[in-house]
């Protein structure tokens, strides 16, 4: 499987730390000392997951060395869905008029995107399609608790959208070498450590501490194995792109597994957690600039619990 | 692939046409002229898309070649979810601890179950996986309008669960001879026929017209197509089991394809809608009284748009 272009939309209006002072009492200095985050964006009234999933695609296509009419699979990923009818993978086919296209969305929150990925290489497996979309794309904002203390100033909302072949299409392809997935919802507070209920109070984190570890554990450890099994060490690796939720996090994914801070790709400073999308900005923010053989390991946990990692060479 | 057993839940409030009267206005006699349902079902208040898919599950323990636990991919599917983030086939790894499965969950709305078939046999291609539960659950109840006029009456709640197996595990499993989707969003109406905006106003469905014709036109195209591909005719066919939306869409489908309404599964007079569980819950009701040989074709449209049809062997 190649990538064949990666590109992201974040939407214009910038929500600073000191947004939330009145809202749920936290102040600029806790706010980055417990997340890292400075600030997060936010959709205008007139964007929703759809239109953040349309503009990341849209994003694309200066770089897409093939029509976007050949896309035979368009996979959407969310947990903030705008319309779990007419998804957002539904609404990209519609805006491009791709005829003939297999065409669905998925959530298992912020590691779906590795889950879309392993998606598309089966149907690639099968025969079945040869050119894909994965759309991430995050409305945080349309079902944040404001005045929530624990979690109101985590949440930001952005898109990003991949483009996958199974053959190589030019020079400037990235290969992915490799890709694996599992659910973990059976391990400590799984799958209640973070909801998303759209009838009964939006986002809630119940239990931030048992992601927080799990999140470390596991995006470490398949970063770990997905490089052995390829046999490769962090020693090889230019880049490590993890799930956006917390520095802390981050920062100690990083220490686990010995590898220098300063090539791990974050965003989430200045975006804060955009959920499905978050990986997949990182690696769009930095596919262009990868060099010739460089290798990039994206790595996820979602709330569900869920994680996955994804070994890249540009 | 091969279908070990398959199973479904229906909550036990049953809510007759004469419950709208007060609500939207309409009578049993123009609720059934115009959608053929009589009743629907509701589940309890101390249920929800993540229990109803846990009931269908724990219905087909019993009749499972193996134990639970050999599952490794669980798929859910469901357009009213419960939790975005804990989704209901993450709820069922954590019921059965199920370790080192792969989880996730879908939407093509009432398409779904199809998608989610043809996601695990991308699975097995890969050697990923092995055995799959697909648990399709709807809670219409949690998002619908009871004073819509258009709509509110043609919605139930049910789940169900199918489970699947690479090889063949015993001599009472259905083999899946073909399976195909297709997205149609750039379609009439789609994907804005029927929509679920969960910060919006629920389920309603715009444009029922254009809904009604294209799932008349795709699903008797699907259902002859997998027929041919697999040279058989419609005399071939002992079963048939559409999406159950609507009674005039079911006959119309089966008047196209010249096939006798008495081999239709019909479940929506009594059950209504129930969305992506609809025609999985049909195939479990004959599942066990199939007889060796016999033929299915489990056809579906989602409001997306989205189509599918399933080739399935006793």
């Amino acid at each position: 499987m190649f990538i064949n272009t990666a590109s992201h939309y974040i939407p214009e209006e910038i929500i600073p730390n000191s947004y939330f002072l009145d809202k749920n009492g936290m102040d600029d200095e806790s706010i980055i000392r417990k997340s890292g985050i400075k600030n997060r964006r936010r959709a205008a009234a007139n964007e929703n997951t759809n239109t953040l999933a349309v503009s990341a695609v849209e994003a694309g296509i200066t770089n897409l060395p093939y029509d976007i009419t050949e896309v035979d699979l368009i996979v959407g990923a969310t947990y903030t869905p705008y319309d779990t009818v007419g998804t957002l993978a539904h609404v990209v086919q519609q805006k491009y008029e791709i005829d003939k296209a297999i065409v669905f969305s998925i959530s298992s929150a912020c590691s779906s995107f590795l889950n879309a990925v392993e998606i598309v290489e089966g149907y690639f497996a099968l025969g079945k399609a040869t050119k894909a979309i994965i759309v991430n794309a995050e409305h945080n904002w349309a079902y944040n608790n404001e005045d929530d203390p624990i979690a109101a100033h985590l949440w930001g909302d952005g898109a990003s959208a991949i483009f996958i072949s199974k053959e190589r299409i030019s020079e400037n392809d990235h290969e992915i070498l490799d890709i694996s997935t599992e659910g973990h919802a059976h391990i400590g507070r799984g799958p209640g450590g973070v909801c998303l209920k759209p009838t009964d109070g939006g986002i809630i984190m119940p239990d931030g501490r048992d992601v927080f570890y799990n999140a470390i554990t596991y995006m470490s450890e398949k970063t770990d194995s997905v490089l052995k099994r390829n046999n490769f060490g962090v020693e090889n690796l230019d880049y490590l792109i993890p799930h956006q939720a917390n520095i802390r996090i981050i920062n100690k994914v990083a220490e686990t597994l010995s590898f220098p801070i300063e090539k791990v790709v974050i965003n989430m400073v200045e975006l804060g957690n955009t959920g499905a999308a978050s990986s997949a900005i990182g690696y769009s923010q930095i596919f262009h600039s990868m060099k010739k053989d460089e290798l990039a390991v994206i790595t996820v946990f979602g709330g569900g619990y869920s994680s996955g990692a994804m070994l890249v060479k540009a």
